[in-house]
């Protein structure tokens, strides 16, 4: 894919050449608006079936009208990563908060994660069951957090999983949730079908052990069995629609970023598995920008979540974007920082997907007003990822369904689309 | 073995100057023993009473032997390192495995992790209950993990939590071990101290409370109330020791290098706390020398959880030591990746430890003979640290408890001490 940008109807327009394209220029024309902030979402890197385009767009739009929302009303940006987090999870097309990816044993477990780019904190639960929006609890151990220690000297808890992360939640008024609410007719059919799929699988295996053993494989035994295993991969590639963790990255009126992911995990994970959706540096990442770093810079990443925590790929993209040209570092994180990571030698197939932006104050050409000027990108090895932006003086969001372009292979190719928005400071 | 440092009697040499010290220039004079690597451990950056010294340091050195006696019977880096942790876990006298601190509800929830530096695989637990020693199911996640998918293309876990992850070790042969085993004594008379401490702390709360909502303070309320909150905080720096996470970094004869963490937490933490120990990047860090690194690192952390996730001290500290000079480049990153970090920017109080050890392969002057050069370290900002160290030619280990300067502010002041070490080839 000659990446970025240009892309489908409804976009926005490209991003300029690279060459033309840093912020310092100030060489981007495009609508200004009043500087409340702007927000990008997800529903996963995984595979969207063009039957379920129209839910995954749908909620898209919604989860960014509710951080709009807050925005214009004075939230900051934790606040508006949070209310769209919450209509993210509540979609029972999405694989996070109700609706989930069912484990081994038929339960949800649920990671969240949220950080703050202003104060650097970090809340984060992992495991938790029972509980409709677990990023309601990752957003209150961080509040929590920033309130300083608890009694007698102890530092509170940034990282809760499990029974202790529900019990916690309750007692700081979030109502839990009976599990069997939190499941839909399509996650206990999905259930159900990979359950059939895992039992074929091991029947499999066992089978080729005993042809092993009595040592009477013959050419049509291995046949069948080629065939059983046919039947499997294809069922593989349809089922990885259960990767759609979801995510959202905002900058507010004063420049501030937040981001924010929450997951169900894989399908049928061992019960008490924590994917990267509950890991600092792994699911999300915000940091405003500081002496060191000239940008502001918010990432949220889907997919496997083996995969983006053994790179970190969160944090390594928020790095990355410190450079120049934001497009270029990105498709270098990518590249080099996941599909061809040292870390992931061993995988043939590396899935995963990031949203990313970064943000710098710019000077007006005709006064003195400093706008915000927001670079905002995405990029997925999975066949598909579903995205949504809005800035506040948008009416509505924009949503898009990234694909692979034809004949790229997921997990091993790329895609990277993008835009970019000034914002006007509020005196304008 | 010519080690290092100034420091306390019984130490070993000073490492040579700055300008010298690069291994890079061979000119460091030590002796050399077989190529069967080196270990280094640590029972926890807290701080450690003079009364227990001794258990500590005897503790530090059966750990280091049972390192050495795997090295030296041909295993590879990830086993020696397994070996010694489970010898620290065992020990009544850490934080980790049996003996570790209670949470509120009078239980133990342990996290442990280990990396291995060759294949750069993962493994850990979080806030695990009765399993005897932790860092055995984070060994077994790793290397289950490296044998690639599970049955129907699943894709194996790296992390796993609480009662999930006690059910996997139980599945994969590790026997359970009932919690009332893994009190002691100790972390039982700890818990009812901590807890009376918690209980006065909240009172002295509540009754603040009502003298401002009652507007009946004056100055002699509140001074009984400094009196209670003085008592408090002495007995918080008595319990400073709740901190002692124990950790082992080794490398091989094959010059890999591999490191591992375990914690009992925070004492009085909340149920389902996970620290640094648990967390990919935050408790330990090993990697081999490849095209980008020139030297293999390996780091394991000890201190306050939340601080050391929340700086990622263990990947930082793996990366600044691939600058030249060891001892200059884990200065700077405790200084400014940990003491003065932003992401800590609100705590006037950091709390941790590492230790880390870097090599690289080097030619001997007389022969064509690779030697392996190993630099060793350790840094905390705590009271003290106890940490052991031993190579394979040594007949015993070397224990030491490192002490901040006299009239230096825990939290806010460092000490850091180490060696050097130079094992030849095996062919020697």
């Amino acid at each position: 894919m000659e990446n970025t940008l240009s892309l489908a109807k409804g976009l926005p327009d490209p991003l300029l050449p690279a060459n033309s394209r840093s912020p310092r220029h100030n060489s981007i024309s495009s609508a200004e608006g009043k500087a409340v902030g702007f927000v990008l979402v997800h529903a996963g890197a995984g595979y969207h079936s063009e039957s379920k385009a129209k839910e995954y767009k749908h909620v898209c739009k919604r989860a960014c009208q509710k951080a709009v929302d807050r925005l214009k009303a004075g939230a900051l940006a934790v606040e508006a990563v949070t209310a769209a987090l919450i209509e993210l999870e509540d979609s029972p097309f999405t694989n996070a908060g109700m609706g989930s990816n069912l484990n081994l044993l038929g339960e949800i477990e649920c990671d969240a994660s949220i950080m703050d780019g202003k104060t650097l904190h970090y809340g984060a639960v992992g495991a938790l069951s029972g509980i409709k929006n677990p990023v309601l609890v990752a957003r209150r151990l961080l509040s929590e957090a920033q309130k300083g220690k608890l009694s007698a000297g102890r530092i509170p808890p940034c990282f809760l999983v499990g029974k202790g992360a529900q019990q916690w939640a309750v007692s700081h008024g979030i109502p839990p949730c009976p599990s069997e609410k939190m499941a839909t007719k399509f996650s206990m059919s999905a259930y159900r079908r990979n359950k059939r799929k895992m039992e074929l699988a091991e029947k499999v295996e066992t089978d080729r052990c005993q042809l092993k053993r009595g040592r009477q494989s013959n050419d049509s035994d291995l046949g069948s069995l080629g065939k059983v295993k046919a039947i499997m991969a294809d069922g593989e590639e349809n089922d990885s629609a259960c990767l759609d963790t979801v995510g959202v990255i905002v900058v507010d009126q004063e420049g501030n970023v937040a981001a924010a992911v929450s997951s169900g995990g894989l399908a049928m994970k061992h019960p008490g598995r924590v994917g990267q959706a509950a890991l600092f540096g792994c699911g999300c990442w915000a940091q405003n920008s500081c002496n060191a770093n000239p940008y502001s810079t918010a990432v949220s990443t889907s997919g496997c979540g083996e995969h983006l925590m053994r790179t970190m790929l969160a944090r390594e993209c928020s790095s990355a974007l410190q450079s120049e040209d934001a497009h270029q570092a990105l498709l270098e994180a990518m590249q080099n920082k996941f599909i061809s990571s040292p870390f992931l030698a061993s995988e043939d197939c590396v899935l995963g997907g990031v949203i990313v932006l970064r943000c710098c104050r710019c000077a007006e050409t005709s006064s003195d007003i400093q706008a915000l000027l927001v670079e905002f990108l995405w990029s997925h090895t999975t066949e598909s990822m579903c995205v949504g932006y809005m800035s506040a003086q948008d009416t509505k969001a924009k949503t898009h369904i990234s694909r692979l372009p034809p004949g790229a292979v997921a997990g091993q190719s790329l895609a990277i689309e993008g835009g970019v928005c000034r914002l006007g400071s509020t005196s304008d």
